[in-house]
């Protein structure tokens, strides 16, 4: 038995035994199954197998928005309306800023105090180690964990800067963008992206005053965004996540996205679409480990240094590469 | 001859002649050049190929920091004092935060505008378009033109969001980090990984309260990190943008930083370094249309819908992939 930085425990549990107690919800093994995705545990292969049957049953929600629009706060309230209605939470905190701290499990037991006593909610924080793929690679394997484990729906939360709203509309059944009054115009949310990504757009703070600016232009320029015949056409609330004001209403409208989803095919569709960004991470990060073991200096390193040096271009490079797969 | 959305001309131009009207350093031909390695253009295999003898020259120097510490206004200072010094100087800024739109030329302009009839100063905005790798597959590209077209310095300016400072450690010889008071405490600093990635530390607004406070707190936190034996001890430098001050010595640092890397031999480790990324997101690429273009439900796609039913877990789905290549 070693002991990891931070006080976290491994225990020598084997993988089934792992699995069996993660899927009675048995917090530890949750906590343990997703310490080995952020460790890319060799034995995550023999864990995915055998989690695979289980999955495909929680409501993966994705809550993304730039710093200080309340992101926290909200979730906590929504944890608290779904847990009113019986639901078991997930919460999974993604922060794409942190490449060099592991999961701050602290920090999440102090944001998320309403519910750090209660057994049916999980809280952790993954952040990107570097290696190979980094959250790419390993959120949406921290996800099939926790659908695995029961849980009725997986929050995950991430910082919006820019291009991970984009990512989380990628790992997520809905995605949530959450806005603020005072927290920047129309033209600066159309540059980010967030017109294209939300299913769903809550403008929090809304006692502040511009709340129902915020909304009207938002709403503006969503009319505005050309849709497919079919398509979701996106509601934009208004809550007080510190208060509780408007949180039930979230909760309703996540609810009612995922029925929407189920009714179209729509949920098919972007769990496949997915699946499929999943695999390519997990089958690049293969061949990256498999281009650089070879040797001290493998043949990447040998075709790195004639590109460094100019004197063979990067597509013969990356061809000669793919020669020797 | 097709006309591009925001009126760039395209010309028919062969690339044997756009190479050689770039490396005569005309904006134009540099400028299309550029718009080849964004739109993903199947040509440029043919251009990297044409470009590779010439590179190499060229001094990159990446320059990040959180919004609001003044690197447009610092980056043109810079673009000032190395110009006076008879240096071509091209400056790629790089947005990550904005996946969906082009180049703001405009913006470039109006941002640079002491510079914008320099014909010794090139300046272009690029965003990921979504395709391929993004950034990470068109920044060195773009880099890679530049250098070839004769610029003694290629400015790389990013929008520090964290990840991104990262990032652009990886693309430069030489990395600065930005930073002003009252833009976040030291605890933020090293959260964001800055104490690993910076060459060189420039506090900026050196004229506002508590611009020495920050030095020393920086300076303090860098005299702690630990190094190897021989390694680049970053300095930490201040300067007032807006009026020059403390320029000319930000441009004499990162001179004496080329020296450092030349006569060390970490200049030669530092660009096969950036080479292997490079040709790894090319071999990823290439690998990711193969797997995609396979027809219109392709094996992936097939792969995709199980592991979304939860009949196959990922990693096997990955194996069998591989299988296909």
């Amino acid at each position: 038995m070693t002991t990891q930085a931070g006080g976290r425990r491994r225990s020598t549990a084997s993988v089934p035994d792992l699995v069996s107690r993660a899927r009675q919800g048995q917090p530890a093994a949750v906590a343990r199954l997703i310490s080995l995705v952020e460790d890319a545990s060799p034995s995550l292969r023999e864990v995915m197998s055998a989690l695979a049957p289980y999955t495909g049953r929680a409501h993966v929600v994705g809550i993304t928005g730039a710093p200080g629009v309340g992101k926290s706060t909200s979730t906590n309230a929504l944890v608290g309306a779904l847990r009113a209605r019986g639901r078991r939470v997930a919460v999974l905190a993604v922060d794409p800023s942190s490449p060099f701290s592991g999961g701050a499990l602290l920090g999440d037991r102090v944001r998320m105090g309403d519910h750090a006593l209660d057994a049916d909610v999980f809280i952790r924080s993954m952040a990107s180690r570097g290696h190979l793929g980094g959250l790419a690679w390993s959120t949406p394997q921290a996800i099939r964990v926790l659908d695995a484990a029961g849980f009725d729906t997986v929050l995950v939360e991430t910082v919006g800067v820019g291009q991970s709203e984009v990512e989380v509309a990628g790992l997520a059944d809905t995605t949530v963008v959450l806005l603020a009054p005072g927290m920047g115009d129309g033209i600066q949310a159309a540059k980010a992206g967030i017109l294209e990504v939300g299913d769903l757009y809550v403008v929090n703070k809304a006692d502040r005053e511009g709340a129902d600016l915020v909304r009207r232009d938002l709403r503006g320029m969503l009319a505005l965004t050309e849709r497919a015949d079919g398509a979701w056409r996106p509601s934009v609330l208004k809550t007080v996540a510190q208060t509780g004001e408007g949180v039930d209403a979230f909760a309703d409208a996540l609810a009612e996205h995922r029925t929407w989803l189920e009714a179209t095919g729509a949920l098919e569709q972007r769990r496949a679409a997915r699946a499929r960004r999943e695999i390519e991470a997990i089958a690049t990060a293969a061949l990256r480990a498999r281009w650089g073991a070879l040797g001290a200096r493998s043949t990447l390193d040998d075709l790195a240094h004639e590109v460094a040096r100019g004197s063979r271009d990067p597509y013969s490079a990356a061809d000669a590469l793919l020669d020797t797969v």
